[in-house]
């Protein structure tokens, strides 16, 4: 599992709704906004769940409403091809 | 539920174990270290019914093992008798 190429890394999140890469974090981050705590919360758990049966961990911090998710891959050093998955997973919730 | 004095606010922290006042944010916080994302995650989902339960929600973040949570009242501009009740409601769960 390599960190991406920027070209491949750029193609991947052309496709990714949301998401955005940060090159200080070698990083994609995406925020989202939900109705209420209790909304975001579940959200959390079904995130959880994918990231658990991936054996991938994101970044997290949740205020009331509003989740931000952080992914890459510490071990390569920036962006791999299971953060682009988890990342397409995600957004398969929303 | 108006904002603890500063005498209060010090007494109920010398009860609260492993929570510290940051004078910059008004806000307690403390770090939690679990086994592994599993135990990390059962233990937000306890914190969350907590929050829910109380309607004061906390600012948290989670990176695999470890939970950082942040307590206060933003309405009041600093630490309540809300975020001490939740605090102490949180290290019940520990």
């Amino acid at each position: 599992m390599a960190k991406l190429t920027k070209g491949a890394r750029e193609t991947a999140l052309s496709e990714l709704k949301g998401w955005a890469f940060d090159e200080a974090t070698e990083a994609i981050r995406r925020d989202f906004k939900f109705e209420d705590f209790a909304e975001a919360f579940a959200f959390m758990t079904r995130v959880a769940l994918l990231a658990h049966a991936a054996d991938h961990h994101p970044e997290w911090s949740n205020v009331y409403n509003e989740v931000s998710i952080t992914l890459t891959t510490h071990d390569e050093g920036g962006v791999t091809d299971k953060d682009v998955q988890l990342a397409m997973q995600i957004n398969d919730l929303t």
